[in-house]
């Protein structure tokens, strides 16, 4: 169905989308390729939001260097939109410029196209097929996907461990179990993300900025703050620069001034309580997809590490492993409660494991009904 | 110094020698190609103790195939032997066989050899080279080279663990964390060992019989058992098949009727105390080297595991990680105690990570003077 030639210039499209890794939130990373006579003739990729799609900056550039688009196959790496959205409907351009051929990588997840993009340019006479490098595409938007089809964004929690599975010494010691070339990557995967979450324990113990650092990227993260009782010290490294998040149990006569000082300084403190009077987890990750959130990074302490798990908020593990050993009584993972049987442990799967300096980097996703596919 | 065409042979030489992988123990697993005009005129590898070494086989198929080795060149994966074992000496064979070059992976680590060999065939006017795939060669015979440098066997410790660090659940349960896969790899690696080590821990909760199964080998490792009380039931399964070597603190009136019990089985035990009166453990390593085991397989629990960590017993940690959450409560992979800081931490190196059916496998070697090189 698909040509080797069709499956380079698709390869191409999705290394090009890509390119779009830091700054197309909330928009998918799309890239998009035009070919005729079998040479490429233009290419782009998805702009910061407000600006061109992948779509319009290919023929843009097709055009710039003296190509007509008629008659050209395009290969997009995620169905072309049908709507108005900030942009007119990339469909629209595409059928404009009288392409003869489209190919898809995917159908775009939101329901406001979904397939409607490719009906209208099979309608206009264009040869439509979809589903080329469908999986490398879904991978490169899978916080988009999750927030289009679950409405909330693909949760990503971070741990750096020593093999036996430590984070942490009793002494609470844990600054730096991996080496520097984790801590660089993971800097990479905080920019990917459009926000990152941590715990008002990892504020007491670590005082973390919580920014992107060492990676070139024109963009930060939200930062978002769990924080039950509103604790958070006015002199936290987090409340420097663009203020961040706070999610919180309730404002009351306790908290109340504190919250107001705190929104003096620019924070947005939302309450958002369970019955427990904890922040209600899953309420909040509804509130971050509405939000435009996609890639949510967790980067915080065992306590709330294992409150996103028991609570079903957590998709993916990313997980850095150390060479050395912490032996017992360091602090583990997650605290989560081991099962009553075996049957019933939380089940995952290795999505890939790759050394990074001395430590190893291991993606490994739960398998949950609630994972989207 | 070395060309192409002698990485080749070299390399083939090494594929020969791991044929004898689960066979030539005490010996060393050595391959050999005789290669003349370019082209290979015979080959072989150390037959099981006593029988030929690699040279000698491969002298044997060259003229079998009808070929004079004389001007040859010999690929040999270790130093042929100088001296009179339980075989004549390999250089002397090549030195009759009047051939041209030899060239080998490394020099024999056995004192009595170490050099002596390659110097008998240069001083036969030999041309002869060494150090051609020299780590593959000493990783091959990890074992003997521990025996013959350190006297004492080269120690693999296997663990299998969820991702989170846990071998068991607070409830013991433990079979089976990891997979089939998995499984059936741990036995291949059991084949390779000289002895298979575990614990009276071991035995009460899991009766193991700690012999290799779904591996086609004519040769079962001698399992060796630490009962520092000497309370290895007669009834357990590690009894059945031929008698282990057991290890207990002192033999006294409260066991000797027991120790009487377990000899009249065939069972050898050794009493080896500590000052604690445990099982001395350093002490069995070198008991264990002195009869000749180059690799120790170990199987034990976190508490066996954890002493013979503290008492650096340990040479690699062969870790099967499992796509799975045992959450806290469960056990760890070892009773050691954490450092004072992290600095202090036992530190290792990943030398080798391999997905095996839906777990990781994970080879990672202790950074410690007490390693060999």
């Amino acid at each position: 169905m698909f040509s080797e030639a069709d499956f380079i210039h698709m390869q191409r499209a999705l290394t090009l989308a890509s390119r779009g890794m830091y700054t197309t939130t909330p928009n998918p990373r799309v890239g998009c390729v035009l070919v005729k006579d079998g040479l490429p003739i233009g290419e782009g990729f998805t702009q910061p939001a407000g600006q061109d799609h992948a779509e319009v900056q290919a023929l843009k550039d097709a055009r710039r260097r003296g190509h007509d688009p008629q008659g050209a196959t395009a290969y997009v790496s995620l169905e072309p939109c049908s709507h108005f959205g900030r942009t007119p409907p990339c469909a629209h351009a595409l059928i404009d410029a009288r392409v003869k051929r489209v190919i898809a990588a995917m159908e775009d997840p939101n329901p406001q196209v979904s397939g409607r993009g490719l009906a209208m340019l099979r309608d206009a006479g264009i040869d439509v097929r979809c589903g080329l490098l469908a999986n490398e595409a879904r991978e490169l938007n899978i916080g988009f996907v999750s927030r289009m089809t679950r409405a909330r964004p693909w949760v990503r929690m971070k741990v750096a461990a020593s093999l036996d599975g430590r984070t942490a010494l009793p002494t609470g010691e844990s600054q730096w179990i991996t080496g520097e070339a984790a801590r660089a990557d993971g800097h990479a995967w905080r920019a990917r993300a459009c926000a990152i979450l941590t715990g008002i324990g990892t504020v007491r113990e670590d005082d973390p900025q919580l920014t992107v650092r060492g990676i070139d990227t024109p963009r930060q993260p939200l930062r978002v703050l769990i924080d039950s009782r509103l604790d958070v010290p006015l002199s936290a490294r987090l409340l420097e620069g663009p203020p961040p998040l706070v999610f919180c149990g309730a404002i009351d006569e306790r908290n109340a001034a504190h919250a107001e000082a705190l929104t003096a300084r620019g924070v947005e403190v939302v309450p958002l309580a369970n019955e427990h009077g904890k922040v209600d987890l899953p309420a909040m990750l509804k509130r971050l997809g509405e939000r435009g959130i996609n890639e949510l990074h967790v980067e915080a302490g065992h306590k709330l590490n294992g409150s996103l798990l028991r609570e079903g908020c957590v998709d993916e593990l990313l997980v850095y492993l150390a060479p050395s050993l912490l032996g017992a009584g360091s602090a583990g993972m997650f605290d989560v409660a081991a099962p009553a049987t075996l049957d019933a442990r939380t089940r995952l799967a290795f999505h890939s494991v790759d050394r990074v300096g001395d430590d190893l980097r291991i993606l490994a996703r739960l398998q949950t009904p609630s994972a989207p596919h």
